[in-house]
């Protein structure tokens, strides 16, 4: 069998790390090995990679350049890491995909359609399976996710560009609701749970696994 | 005046740095300011990718993946060095530019037109006025270099990489004769510097300097 693929977006405080242990119980529990991954990041080329991104010294980065070292860092983490897995049979979790680039750059940053076009080179055609995105007012995920760790280059970002982003999430689950789904986010870690439990229910079903 | 923008392109041996002092000599005497800069690198973010691109330990890395870290320098580079400057009305001198990973990436690597469309989003357009290509066999320039450092990830490549590459650049300068310009460099260095002269002539001519 040819693994799943899973992705799951949104910003900090929506809780995707302990949702992410969730999905993991869910299918160890059906005997299914889990892989799991992040972006940027991933395999030691593309963390290198996350390290330019995230490092708050480089504020000339422009735009583009930003959108290209995603697209890279997502190129060596498919073929490295979630393609590998998949063939084995495996489920791989993976934290940020595409989707990210496109509510990140395309809708964020105002990219536009060259930020589709050269993430289908980046992951050669690549979808997932079942994308999870936790959606949650950019100024409360914020509130609850004080204290983690320090800001990162785009958490010091606007209030009108983390709108922009979420304008681009809500028009994905528009034009591809099979597979990208939203789940409210504001809920209790509980609650987000059975929703998500109920979509990997559905896809299960649907893959006869 | 809008500045000129002139590309040098060949592998190592070919005398590239040489001929880029010569450059800027020829231009100094006109009174012109130069600018110049080199790829991968460039601005210090392109520079910290640069160290990825030619570290020998990351083996791993896929073409793709390697293709867009280029472009993403180059995307910093043309931003942050080459554009202002040729605002600032200078001459642009560039150790390398978007040939280079045609004849690399969609020609030694064989990753085709999605390397051109892709360098299309990482320089906004922007092509240079001039290309000088440098051109020696692969075998002569790796002997003529030996001793200068030790080999980067690139020069590890097969003789039938390097093979393709020059056959890259080979189709470049029959597609666009007008900017690409082939020069053997097997000759002295004074034989190269005078046919580059006639180059840089023509081209003044050309643009009314």
């Amino acid at each position: 069998m040819r693994g799943l693929f899973i992705t799951l977006e949104g910003g900090d405080g929506a809780g995707k790390s302990t949702q992410i242990r969730n999905i993991e119980k869910y299918f160890a529990a059906k005997g299914i090995k889990v892989t799991h991954t992040r972006e940027p990041g991933g395999p030691p080329i593309s963390e290198k990679l996350r390290e330019i991104l995230l490092d708050t010294g480089n504020t000339e980065m422009d735009a583009v350049t930003e959108m290209l070292i995603y697209a890279a860092a997502r190129a060596q983490n498919v073929r490295e890491i979630v393609l590998p897995a998949m063939e084995r049979g495996e489920v791989v979790i993976c934290d940020r995909f595409v989707d990210s680039s496109i509510a990140y750059q395309a809708f964020g940053r105002e990219l536009g359609s060259m930020v589709a076009e050269v993430n289908r080179h980046a992951t050669g055609g690549l979808s997932p399976d079942l994308t999870i995105w936790l959606d949650i007012d950019p100024e409360k995920g914020k509130a609850r996710a004080s204290g983690d760790k320090g800001p990162d280059r785009l958490d010091l970002e606007s209030t009108a560009f983390h709108s922009r982003v979420r304008r681009g999430y809500a028009s994905i689950a528009e034009s591809e609701p099979e597979r990208f789904k939203r789940i409210d986010a504001s809920g209790t870690i509980e609650e987000i749970q059975g929703l998500i439990t109920d979509c990997l229910d559905e896809l299960c079903r649907s893959k006869g696994i």
